[in-house]
């Protein structure tokens, strides 16, 4: 997906947010600012936002030193998660289609994500989504494919909907490996917060070698283009993972919730939707 | 009042708004937002936000070659402001106290702002201003203010909303200078909406001298500087203005309604809120 004129002015409010949470005085919160503005000129609409939230989280990265700005929140996240986990499992055993049932339960979790500006409450949410239809459903299709899949790519999104995440895994069957990105960028699981959520307990936990809040294909790492290629089934988390991948060739499925106006309208949905898409199949 | 963090995101959303209205094409769009990005790093939190919007209305200007965005858009609320005239007018008759009725009806003009990314229902809004209570009321030092003053300075904000000052106008005795900017900014009212909104009938319409949404002192031109410090009134309608006169020395009136978090924060009210605060009074 390109880069939207909607995007430019919340990228400037990403970095605020961002900013906000490291710069130790307002000179060095300005200079983010200042860095970040000037980005956009050197920006193009044809690279993905996630390309140029990837810029945001260097600048800060390079002003402040910090490089986890997200790190306690990733943590407690995680925690909450956790604890929503054995009513969630308890919601799968009892569910008529447990696969499906899984499906919603991991797009519930796409809620937890300090990239946008929407508040969440988790709990609320998660029923709320449980229930709601979906705007675009190809989980006939997701299901056939699972079924028949040996290795799965899963490629992770945020922290804390890692666990979420975790329960559609153990209804999966075959080998299956999570991606998550190479450094801290956003709330955006990296390895330790795939382990913390457990997910080392179900699949092989990979990097996907990307810098952005997002998996730009040209910024991945060897490994991970391999099994990219390779995999028998392919499933992207998020909107980060739709901005990078929802113009490649192969076959793969997105999950997940329209958070923003500018992802929405590029799936042709509402904003708030919940989705399960797959192209090329 | 000086900038606030906050404000930065919100001049990008103003810069793509009107970018819209003027680019030719998504290239000179681009531009816009381009240079007000890079503006960023040039410009002080120290000054006023009003400030920051006239540089982003010049790079508008220099890069489309659009002189006045918002033409159309200000004819028509002009327009719709002139057809509720009237019923406004019939509102003060019946009123126990006109003064404060029509005080409150010229606040309810101040919805009328395209700067803010707010949209507005302009009869609805007004009938709900009517009855609102005031977070911040100097009513009665006004109405005294008011009653002494032989020259009375009101500095307008936007077009539209110069018809409601415009029943307010009626209401005060003495001679009355009505302040425009200089060259067309946002929505904000110029001389010629002045002159359709009607109020050469009922005051003298001078120019600011200013380029910026708002009353910048140092770049007024000497005739509005001569009246502001001599005045025996002086009436600060809209936030542009508060803005850049919410720090002056002297006795005056701000009449308004509080649209975004930032001017609300600042003047320690909330969101939505209608004030009318008299300082150094």
């Amino acid at each position: 997906m390109k880069t939207y004129f909607d995007c430019i002015p919340c990228f400037m409010q990403q970095a605020l947010k961002a900013g906000r949470m490291t710069a130790k005085d307002d000179k060095q919160l300005k200079k983010i600012l200042d860095e970040t503005g000037c980005l956009i000129k050197s920006f193009s609409l044809e690279n993905t936002p996630a390309e140029y939230g990837a810029e945001v989280y260097r600048v800060i990265r390079e002003i402040t030193g910090v490089e986890d700005p997200y790190k306690e929140i990733k943590k407690q996240s995680i925690e909450d998660a956790k604890k929503l986990y054995p009513e969630l499992k308890q919601i799968i055993e009892k569910s008529g289609n447990r696969l499906l049932t899984a499906v919603r339960i991991a797009i519930a979790g796409n809620i937890i994500d300090f990239g946008v500006n929407k508040k969440f409450s988790l709990k609320e949410d998660v029923s709320k989504i449980l229930k709601q239809d979906f705007a675009v459903s190809d989980f006939e299709k997701f299901k056939h494919a699972s079924e028949k899949a040996k290795t799965i790519l899963y490629i992770g999104d945020n922290a804390g909907e890692s666990v979420f995440d975790k329960l559609l895994i153990e209804e999966l069957n075959g080998k299956i490996i999570y991606a998550v990105r190479e450094i801290p960028v956003i709330n955006d699981a990296i390895y330790e917060d795939a382990v913390a959520s457990g997910l080392d307990e179900v699949a092989e936990i990979i990097s996907s070698g990307v810098k952005a809040p997002g998996t730009i294909l040209n910024q991945c790492n060897s490994e991970f283009i391999k099994i990219f290629n390779n995999a028998d089934l392919v499933i992207s988390k998020g909107q980060g993972n739709y901005e990078g991948l929802s113009d490649v060739k192969r076959p793969l499925f997105f999950l997940l919730k329209a958070k923003c106006g500018v992802i929405a309208g590029d799936l042709q949905v509402n904003e708030n939707d919940i989705i399960l898409k797959g192209i090329n199949i």
